[in-house]
């Protein structure tokens, strides 16, 4: 095909719709959401008061944090029906396909029966998300059927409790909760555009979320920070990592975790991941990730001019903080989960079907011809 | 909100793309597949061949559509573990979300791990998605496990034996080989542009087709059948069709199963598949559902100027077969998988990631207050 038309652009710098939730590098650089700034929030907030501002479109004060963390932690048991579900997918499955096949299974349990349980909904899969996956990977992986109701204050503490079957440091607690700030948002990336499609056509909110995982799921989207950790920890060295890098370069080789569609200079999420990135390392007393991150981050910036994404210092962080790397994009469903639902919000409030047209480049009229007569 | 941008459009209109697969509603009416008329792909085609033109661009000689045919039969069978997370699904479950979670639970099972599989992969699910709504429907509603390969030369054929448990009829196969070529594929509606959305990003077939299918879930996309049939079973003559239908009118109801956002003067799937519904009418000796039908039909053009969609027939055709009203969408998906994936194909051969722009219509910069600070 030879088409100049949007296929080839892929709706590039096309308005597909209006938001409130969110602007991805206005003069170049910053993120905010609902106005506000991606590094106050990182600095000061919570990751569910992040959920509330997206879903509400206003900060909570104290009485309704708290009782919207109250609410979440009371969210985080799973049916029956949907744990034995999770206890037929293998051990090998891609962890994506469980996330997705786990949304849309409690969608057959709790069914949104109208558009007044919207945020009910979303509510119990900003809960219940962690625990999914973590019931999937722990019964697959260790054989043990783990308790997902924990009295973690926060969806990242839970998350990693239930991975590691004990309580998070406070030190990693916070990590994840900046984590989960930092992926929550990002206006019509693709899942959220597809979840904006599925909700166009007026149907339920699991349905929207399982689309959105679905395109999240595949590499040129969700799976850098999968993909940076896979190039990365094979490296021993910053030397080593000089040279392999410059090798890749050379045979013009994809390294992931660097540019972007819209930031033009920096992505704002990499400073403030990297800081932490580089506390976990000091914890840990890392002297090899960390230092190879870093070498690889400047010698793309000498070579490419290419600068870190979000997802880059993301894969040393998760790893410091013993997450295995097939669970990093599960973790990015968990958070930007926040930002789906209230895309769908927003598109109820205004719908029309999102139904584009397309340039037919087939065949012109063909005569039928019985199969018998068929070359 | 009060923008006036692609949100309350809808993309209406604007080309996101090219295809070679379809055109609809060129000079106003006409549905054509790779070229081939709808007439001519209704009257000659078996759906089979129609699914192999979608997929590899040609109508098949008479082995390949032999070997075909025989292939799809090959694939009927279930893993257990599928068959063992659709007895996990309650009765009262909508049956789209059943689909749904078949189809991302197959994903679980037979991974596509590289493009090269897609082919097997769809020609897998085309096979299976009758078993699997079936499987469940006849296990949650009739307590049995049916077994889930036969012998039927047919796609239509093999969803009636399982739902009926016993070989269909050559009449009732035929309109069901009718029906999947007719809602086989039609350009850039919203549960194929959610598939192309998915493929965009890469992901695997199971991911684009599982997010169609929810697509397809939203009543202003999939359910317009299922809806039809709704209102006209509770009329009992034609005389109280007219009656009811000039109140719903008066009242400003939606009206299913009618008008079109592409045609304008007619569908030109309507006529085929009433023929087929007269067809069944007179089989079963029907004296009520399809005179009911016909009168709705001709009050909504005569107040209205609307006609009947492909939508509006299916339901008594449906009906007259012996197929509960919530297996309507259902078989939609069957028949639609085949677009889907074709359009997957086409996607991958020529893609970029569609991630679109918005336009923002939130809050300037907000200042953060600490949360003992806010109101």
């Amino acid at each position: 095909m030879t088409d100049k038309t949007p296929t080839s652009t892929g709706l590039r710098g096309m308005s597909a719709g209006s938001t409130a939730l969110c602007t991805v590098g206005q003069s170049g650089s910053g993120l905010t959401y609902r106005g506000y700034d991606i590094h106050d929030l990182a600095e000061h907030a919570r990751f569910e008061e992040v959920a509330y501002l997206l879903f509400k479109g206003k900060l909570p004060n104290q009485k309704e944090l708290d009782a919207y963390v109250a609410r979440l932690k009371s969210l985080r048991g799973l049916p029956a029906s949907l744990k034995a579900v999770l206890e037929q997918i293998p051990a090998d499955a891609h962890p994506m396909d469980v996330m997705r096949t786990g949304a849309s299974m409690l969608g057959n349990l709790e069914t949104e029966e109208g558009f007044a349980e919207q945020q009910d909904k979303s509510d119990r899969m900003l809960a219940a998300f962690p625990s999914i996956i973590n019931y999937w990977y722990r019964f697959s992986h260790d054989g043990v059927r783990i308790d997902t109701e924990t009295d973690d204050d926060s969806v990242g503490g839970h998350f990693l409790h239930l991975l590691h079957g004990k309580p998070a440091s406070e030190l990693h607690a916070r990590v994840m909760n900046v984590s989960l700030i930092l992926y929550a948002e990002h206006e019509f990336n693709a899942s959220t555009f597809t979840a904006r499609v599925c909700a166009s056509t007026l149907s339920d909110i699991h349905s929207c979320v399982t689309g959105a995982i679905g395109s999240l799921r595949g590499p040129l989207h969700g799976g850098a920070n999968e993909a940076a950790m896979a190039m990365i920890e094979d490296w021993q060295t910053p030397e080593e990592a000089e040279r392999e890098l410059l090798g890749m370069l050379e045979r013009k080789e994809k390294v992931m975790g660097f540019g972007h569609a819209i930031y033009r200079e920096s992505d704002p999420r990499n400073a403030i991941i990297k800081q932490w990135s580089k506390r976990l390392a000091d914890d840990v007393g890392d002297t090899r990730l960390y230092p190879v991150s870093e070498r690889v981050e400047a010698v793309m910036w000498r070579e490419k001019k290419l600068f870190c994404n979000a997802d880059f210092f993301h894969a040393s962080a998760y790893h410091f903080m013993g997450i295995p790397t097939k669970l990093f994009t599960p973790i990015f469903v968990c958070s930007r989960l926040t930002g789906w639902c209230a895309h769908v919000f927003e598109q109820r409030e205004n719908n029309r079907i999102i139904r584009p047209s397309a340039d037919y480049v087939g065949p012109e009229k063909q005569e039928w011809l019985p199969v018998e007569q068929r070359q």
